[in-house]
């Protein structure tokens, strides 16, 4: 295995993100020659019995590890979290309309980047969307760091009820360092959640029944960037489908309904098995592994547990130098994903980030638009790796405190 | 070199198709550990400098092989030839209206069912478009197989001129085996050309600078499935964004004008050197290889004789024995990437397959749409393996005449 060996990296980078070693090395061979076929699992039809099977096997994968109901379908498209973002949009419009037989709004939970952009794009597409809340008006700096209490919005919830086709939210902010609990709340029980689990996908378990639309893309938890899953409530499907068949263009003369290119139609996607057009086998196959590999591992179960403890570890440390570190998040929405902090003196941010260099702790840097420091940890980061970021952070505060 | 070694594969599959060796060596190897970085190349930040100078190398790479000229910008995007035909058609759309103050049409030159579904993707898109011809009212037998004759259809090229948004044409039809000629009709000259190029990028000289914008998936000549290369007439991009400020809006009471998803908006891409979203960086590295393999390789010029000497080998062998083999394309417009043919008596398909498999030659069935045989030669094809494949169509003709 010499060539294909690397020591363990310590990357703490949001992603696209470390993954784990074995996955790659099987990864790397399969390129060349996929299951003694004498050819690459990349150069082979999207259509060959192998590539069918692989499909098959990664939705199985995931159904066994995500626990999901016969209620819900699995399907896989490119394009990443941004295009679901235009996608999530224009399907669910589409349902909505076929249901009700009136066009509906979309609510969005506005708690980061990501769920803004989220809410941007399907204002931008001329979906009917409407801000439940932006947590920025709930927080003390005007800055994204705290999740409202269900409390202080579900009215707004209760009062658009009929009207909502669907209520938005990312379930993970990677550049804030927010996060919703595992359960969603439960003023959200009779509308349709959509959510974006690009960031924290397979690191906890969830109750799937309670999701409209769950997309992830890859390039977190669970692969190369390329590949977004998708899970969606058959009952959408057939929504869409009828829509499709009674309702497009009659509302074309007084309403706008946006049409969904067709590489990103779910029904299309579904009937087609996640290939009406050519999906990307490799990074298809490179996903399948990671799913392999988290079953050997033990399954979510296990992988929760060594996350809640990394987690643990991280902002113990940094919350026991209150002086030196700041954290922009409020406790209660504390990401086990990606944790962000900040170090109060001034001065000090390049030595940090050369100082974790040294230890091959890299990938520190905060967003861009956030400053500060960002320790991603998602399932591939190790506790080894944690322990040795947490006790430099420690070291550090020490040092230069 | 043991574990990522491979015997030579002789796989004439359409796509995903066969990929040069060393291609997938390098690449397996950087999956591990890209530039000595301690990371592989999937595992690093699409906004980092590696990933930054490997997107600009890349661009580079192309502009070099195709002597792409200033007046055109290179850009990469998820989704597949697919997704082209929907945002081409939304993209070119508005940039017609930026520059005319109304609404165009789009013209499709349909010869095989790429540049069919290419057309009805606009047409469902609502796009207002029309077809200049359908290749089939001019064969004998209503199938696809001919291009006809400019003269055929310069007139109603003429008298759209001034309304057409785009004439689109796919210059490789990988299921009937159908290739237009490197020089674009003359009749062509004073509109935009969008070209489908997804199936013969690279695979000989053309001249960039009479195509508005240039589509190709990678998954044939260019690498991995995941990954579309697109080169854009910077006018077009000037057209798009003009629309974008002074149109948008004003157009939407009475006219139809579809938004493009924003990951697909092509001055947005532009604007963001391809990572408006996160580009599938590992796809884009293999991308990068192939396109240094074909540089060190003596670049187009090499590879277009190459090219012509397979595709010439293999329909002299087939034409010499014309009562047991039949081609089912004009001479005219014969692909020098797919060659498709049929046996003429019944029940020896198989025996053929078999016979084939024998000798490794491998992905030789027909599309499930057309039957009979597809022997793709792409550029990683080498003239070895067509040669084994002509002595085979050969020796079995002679076998079983």
């Amino acid at each position: 295995m010499s060539q294909l060996d690397r020591e363990e990296p310590s990357h703490f980078g949001a992603g696209p993100a470390q993954m784990p070693t074995n996955v790659l090395k099987q990864a790397a061979l399969d390129l060349l020659n996929y299951q003694n076929m004498g050819l690459g699992i990349g150069e082979i039809s999207h259509r060959s019995k192998e590539a069918v099977a692989l499909i098959n096997e990664t939705k199985e994968n995931l159904i066994k590890l995500l626990e999901i109901p016969g209620t819900h379908d699995v399907f896989f498209l490119q394009g990443g979290g941004t295009t679901g973002f235009s996608s999530i949009a224009t399907n669910l419009n589409q349902a909505y309309i076929a249901r009700h037989g009136k066009v509906g709004k979309a609510g969005y939970l506005v708690t980061g980047s990501w769920s803004q952009k989220a809410y941007e794009e399907a204002k931008r597409l001329r979906i009917q969307s409407e801000v439940i809340f932006d947590a920025r008006n709930f927080s003390q700096d005007g800055k994204f760091g705290i999740i409202p209490n269900e409390k202080e919005w579900s009215n707004k919830i209760e009062s658009l009820k009929d009207d909502l086709s669907y209520v938005y939210l990312c379930e993970n902010e990677t550049v804030h360092g927010i996060e919703w609990g595992p359960e969603l709340p439960k003023c959200l029980s009779d509308v349709e959640v959509v959510a974006d689990l690009s960031s924290d996908i397979l690191s906890r378990k969830i109750d799937v029944s309670r999701y409209g639309v769950i997309m992830a893309g890859a390039q977190k938890n669970i692969g190369l960037a390329g590949l977004t899953l998708y899970i969606i409530k058959k009952s959408l499907l057939s929504d869409i489908e009828k829509f499709n068949k009674e309702f497009a263009g009659k509302f074309e003369d007084n309403v706008h309904v946006p049409v969904t290119p067709i590489a990103f139609e779910f029904p299309t996607a579904v009937k087609n098995n996640s290939s009406y057009n050519t999906i990307p086998i490799f990074t298809l196959h490179v996903m399948n592994l990671v799913f392999r590999n988290l079953i050997a591992k033990g399954g979510i179960e296990q992988q929760q547990i060594e996350n809640e403890e990394k987690a643990e570890l991280l902002y113990r440390t940094l919350d026991s130098f209150p002086e030196f570190y700041n954290i922009p998040v409020d406790k209660s929405c504390r990401s086990k994903m990606n944790v962000v902090f900040t170090i109060k003196k001034d001065g000090l941010d390049d030595l940090f980030i050369e100082g974790a260099k040294k230890l091959k702790l890299t990938g520190l840097k905060g967003h861009r638009s956030v400053g500060g420091f960002r320790a991603s940890i998602y399932n591939a980061l190790s506790l080894e790796a944690v322990t040795k970021l947490a006790d430099f952070v420690e070291d550090f505060a020490k040092k230069n405190m």
